[in-house]
């Protein structure tokens, strides 16, 4: 395909679509080929970057009648190398990031219409000065995009009260790998007219079209909040917690994240300004209430909840957040998590999920399998509890090298994956698949499955131009 | 098709899959033919009612084989005709009312697996023994089964809190049209694994595959309910209402209601044992908040908005249950407006939605058109105003007779329907396509959309044997 056209025709023939501000070559084009985490290095005859729906319509045209792979790019933050171009210098990288259009705000029936290209913290923030509240929170919210935080189906923090992604998604704008635009931008809290196309565009990944659009549903602003960080004896009081609180009142439990002893450690040894308000432990909860309501109640509520946890021995000691300051001091225990195990060395990564009560299994048994595995090596498990969605993380054992610990890698992760398995669990709970994990998809959703989903992408990409290498093993 | 085998040839091939308990011929065939409303009247060779999933899949495998068309049907209760087989009578009915198993009910991680055949309201039973509530309330939700109700996509009056049936759904099984099963009950709260099958098939109204078993999203049961009925001087006050009530507190607005002086008439009149506990009016609504938690300061909340509603004249009237049989009998009046326009003669009915901010546009709009088309006409409009769902039903002006305003049907719809696009609106807000609308979905949902839904039909199911006639149109 590629020896087809030459270089110099094909920068033409998209020259001619996007004009020069829509076009970037040569290094100007290396940043695009890189992904987020630096575990792939692609290339690239062009990165594209249309101003408009009908732009990126005819440059999927013109590579559909040339069998020119796409790979549709946001603010490449993806997790799993989803946004970059293979290394064989074939595949035209489609950018969003001129798209940054809010199309439309509505506060009364609490949408937000918005191009893909537009980072997530900027709806955010266009949200929140109509007095609205754009739930989904991800630590890379202010680089990542609209399009391509959907097209991950993204999780986060506050999942447990608000759905992932696709929850958010009302209507939707597609470019279809034929260059069809499905016009689908409804504001309709009930559409059941025919299949569920914009659930199946959000979590594809970028290989079914491309979002250029989408209507997302806000909620109103939280007007009572209340914070705390707990430790717990043993990962089991975790959940246990967890479910008093669900039980107390679900819908006012904006987060419920679980932090090992561990990681919490890295954090205050690698992160300045960090420290901790309660006793050291083994398990930590950091946990969010949240209403529209002002004088809500929820101090109380938590103070209730925490005060017979305490008596009950599930908590071991408690602090509450006296002030926004406090607050996000608390937060940033938890979210300097990432950077923490990054400063201390080589890490290897496991985003999985398990019914959520099966966490403490989760960790109890995948941490004694690595250790199992690499005596000495470093669990530090964290992550959505309540989602039962962990990032179990490892790192190098005290002495051995870096390389030689990622070296290991894939051992590590197959480890850890024995042990989700087992638990009925999921290897990717909010990353996605990318190029990283399609490996796994013939032993994780093999047969009837994958065979559908391959029947889909056949029907609606016949070709195989939209985003090739990425969900789908080959 | 149909001649390439005999009638006793196809019998005695399914009556070796099933079994006699599993096979209905001829009189006992018949009440599977005709629709709820009774706008259809189909014939069949055989309703098979298999007792497990390996027995749907293996009379699937048959029928691929044969090409011989499956119509999948629950507990029959369509509004729009989704489980009548053609008149031709060469579609077999495939009934799942055998399968009533309940799997697993998890009240810890808040799951519910059942099989597909059950009715709706054992599932809500078996839940609230649990202490935790299945979501979703519809009144035919006695009769409806799991697997149509998943099948439809079905909404309902808690919707506005819970989501549609979609959201419900953590995982599916799922009988391929050419036999193949997804194994799909997982119970995860994310799992980006691929491409999005489950919100595929919920929906699909049996024409992508047959639901067999479901996982379901529970919440914990609620501690603390208050459900009010207001008067209200127009309908805009009904959504200006509404959003005070969302602004208060999103998360515990169960239900709100709307519903017009009209329709409120027609309960009083014919429903016994109904009465009104406030001043009549033009306009009324249904409000219920709802907790679990106990003493969650609902009722301090529902008399609080409602007290400076009544103040700013938005609310002329407001009665609050005090007990569950007051409650009871302020939702019977809400209930009983299909009974009630039924027993009252000729209707005809629309399930249509809007943006919500826009039903007050939609009744006035489509009130004043509908009595420009005929002269007399009664729109008693009423339903789910928090989702912008709205059931626009309309009766014979006085004096006309019942045939020759359902000779009108057509005229009727299409007047409603002009508004409702006007009004960036849906066709079918929650009752589906079925047989009734496919007609509408060239012109509402042709071109890209449309064309994808074709393509993805034709990749899972290439015989097409799966539900033909419904939803796409031929």
């Amino acid at each position: 395909m590629p020896d087809m056209h030459t270089q110099s025709d094909l920068e033409a023939g998209l020259l001619a679509l996007v004009g020069p501000r829509g076009m970037l070559l040569g290094l100007d084009a290396e940043a695009y080929c890189t992904d987020w985490r630096g575990l792939y290095h692609g290339a690239t005859p062009a990165v594209i970057r249309p101003a408009n729906t009908d732009e990126v319509a005819a440059i999927v045209r013109f590579c559909a009648e040339r069998r020119i792979a796409i790979v549709p790019q946001g603010g490449n933050t993806s997790m799993v190398g989803g946004a970059t171009p293979s290394a064989d210098g074939t595949q035209i990288v489609l950018s969003l990031s001129r798209m940054t259009a809010i199309r439309a705000l509505d506060p009364a029936d609490l949408t937000l219409t918005v191009e893909a290209g537009l980072p997530w913290k900027r709806a955010q923030d266009a949200a929140a000065e109509a007095g609205c509240l754009l739930p989904l929170s991800i630590s890379s919210e202010g680089t990542a995009q609209v399009g391509g935080i959907l097209s991950a189906n993204a999780g986060g923090n506050t999942t447990i009260r608000y759905g992932n992604a696709r929850e958010l998604v009302l209507g939707l704008e597609v470019v279809l790998p034929d260059g069809q635009v499905i016009h689908g931008l409804r504001s309709l809290r009930k559409d059941n007219t025919g299949y569920n196309l914009r659930g199946l565009f959000v979590g594809a990944e970028g290989t079914l079209g491309i979002i250029t659009a989408a209507v997302l549903k806000l909620a109103p602003a939280l007007r009572d909040r209340v914070t705390a960080l707990c430790t717990l004896p043993t990962a089991d009081a975790a959940t246990t917690l967890f479910r008093a609180f669900q039980a107390a009142d679900q819908g006012a439990v904006q987060a419920f994240e679980y932090m090992s002893g561990a990681g919490m450690d890295l954090v205050l040894h690698h992160i300045d300004g960090t420290t901790l308000p309660v006793e050291p432990a083994l398990h930590y909860a950091l946990i969010e209430l949240g209403s529209p309501r002002e004088a809500a109640g929820l101090r109380t509520m938590m103070e209730a909840v925490l005060e017979r946890a305490l008596e009950d021995g599930l908590v071991l000691d408690a602090a509450l957040a006296e002030s926004e300051a406090q607050r996000q001091a608390l937060w940033r225990l938890r979210e300097e998590h990432s950077e923490a195990q990054k400063r201390d060395g080589a890490s290897v990564k496991n985003d999985v999920s398990v019914p959520p009560s099966r966490v403490p299994a989760l960790i109890q048994q995948a941490t004694a399998a690595c250790a199992a595995l690499i005596p000495g090596i470093r669990a530090a498990p964290f992550g959505h509890l309540g989602d039962g969605n962990i990032h179990f993380n490892l790192l190098a054992p005290p002495g051995m090298e870096g390389a030689a610990f990622l070296g290991r890698s894939h051992d590590i992760m197959d480890c850890v994956n024995q042990v989700v398995r087992e638990l009925d669990g999921s290897f990717s709970a909010e990353h996605g698949v990318g190029q990283l994990k399609t490996d796994m998809m013939e032993a994780w959703r093999g047969g009837a499955e994958l065979s559908a989903m391959r029947r889909i992408k056949a029907a609606l990409d016949p070709a195989g131009i939209m985003n090739p290498g990425k969900v789908l093993p080959a």
